[in-house]
């Protein structure tokens, strides 16, 4: 699996005693974003989906709608003092007239993490900035059907099995086929490399289809499945408040043939509500 | 609990059928760092330990080392376009000599996140930048006592127990006793309200202690603990692989009677190596 994954020695402890023996684990690097040669953002990620990571934290923030948004996005050198290309320095090239993002500190504050500021109101900017709105998405699913994505997104998560933990999202169809899986170190990315396959495969916005993913529904997963046009974010954990005050479909504590649904109850059906 | 959980209505579906029923959430608001009323950062954050997390945030950037470092932290007003004062910006005065941090987004990648950039010789600058060096940290434990501090963590977590789902962090001392728990949204912010918490308590550097994590351990949440002087960094969950390469002990999978660790073996004994 190459960077992926990487090999390390390390002591097990079990209750018969202690042994070293090789173990292999998901490998985590920071990830330098650079918009027209400028750096705009670091995460820290597990290598491999790096264009698409780029390219869906860029959806994200609301700066590019369309794969013809995108002029071309390659890997940097001079991340290193002898000038070595690390290939964790990916710079994105936007299309004439697309705006770059704004790359002062208040822009995080402004536009990004603390659209919650104001509670629903900034959950209404957040639906105000996107490119369309998951409002009127036809989207109908049935609980029964919602309840296999778990363990299908489980069965696809291929780095998990060798390494014990990671996070995943998938992106799945009303009939609940998988479109797309991806793995990583951290929760946002996931969703963020999911985006940025679809809309470099030009497929945004995501009209009728579920997002799930592995861990908790936080506000900013919810922001960036509104970003993408998603109708409906599924969580195998808990949501927090201000998740549950969107505009799309919100299920958490997708477990076994259970759920709860925070908010926008109409595209489950049938149910049967007693 | 006030605003560290949130009542929200909530579709329940079960294998009997749906029904709407209070529930309770894992509050999740913005938070926006000050220094110096300078923006800094901002982080999705559970609200509740404000003061703590600005803190710790700061010992984590190398900006603060001593209670005495910081002059006085409160709330600021005008986050609002009214000008009302939401609870969610809070501005760190340093005291006279300390240095401000640079607020470029250049410094979050020369400075933080990607100091794994250059795999080892990113993480011996990180053990540069703190104050103070984990290496000959005294610091030695059984395995039977770690394996107890998952249920203690657990045991603790009150937030946890009424939202079904939310990150901890736990600082013990060798004896396996709890010096101090938080709980979060974000899983970065429970280890630095911990750190904050002890540097307002002029515990710093916390030698001789065990931090305890809920989930997986980060390359951020070993670099949080280094700047804290912590020696021992223990998860429930998986770490990733650059968090297996730094100075201090790492154990992951704690759970039951089983663990492995990382680095840093010296610190567990007596320890029956077959």
């Amino acid at each position: 699996m190459g960077r992926v994954t990487a090999r390390r020695r390390v002591l097990r402890v079990r209750d018969q005693g202690a042994s070293y023996r090789p173990d292999t684990l998901a490998a985590e690097e920071p990830m330098e974003i650079r918009v027209g040669g400028r750096p705009l953002a670091v995460t820290m990620r597990t290598p491999g989906d790096d264009f698409d990571l780029a390219a869906g934290f860029l959806v994200s923030e609301g700066v590019v709608h369309a794969a013809t948004d995108v002029a071309g996005i390659r890997y940097c050198a001079g991340a290193t003092a002898d000038g070595g290309n690390t290939y964790n320095v990916v710079d994105v090239a936007l299309a004439r007239g697309v705006h770059a993002p704004d790359a002062s500190p208040e822009r995080n504050f402004y536009t990004t993490s603390s659209c919650g500021l104001c509670g629903k109101a900034g959950l209404d900017a957040v639906c105000t900035s996107a490119a369309w709105s998951v409002a009127e998405d036809p989207l109908r699913i049935g609980p029964e059907l919602l309840t296999v994505l778990p363990d299908r997104l489980r069965a696809a998560q291929r780095v998990f099995d060798s390494t014990g933990g990671l996070h995943a999202a998938g992106l799945f169809t009303a009939d609940g086929e998988m479109l797309c899986l991806r793995e990583d170190v951290g929760r946002h990315n996931t969703v963020d490399t999911v985006v940025g396959h679809a809309l470099r495969s030009g497929l945004l916005p995501l009209r009728g289809t579920v997002l799930m993913v592995s861990g908790r529904a936080s506000f900013e997963l919810v922001q960036k499945a509104l970003m993408a046009g998603i109708p409906m974010l599924a969580a195998v954990s808990a949501p927090s408040s201000l998740a549950a005050e969107s505009g799309l479909t919100l299920v958490g504590f997708l477990r076994g043939a259970s759920m709860n649904v925070y908010s926008g109850t109409e595209r489950l059906e049938p149910l049967p509500v007693s």
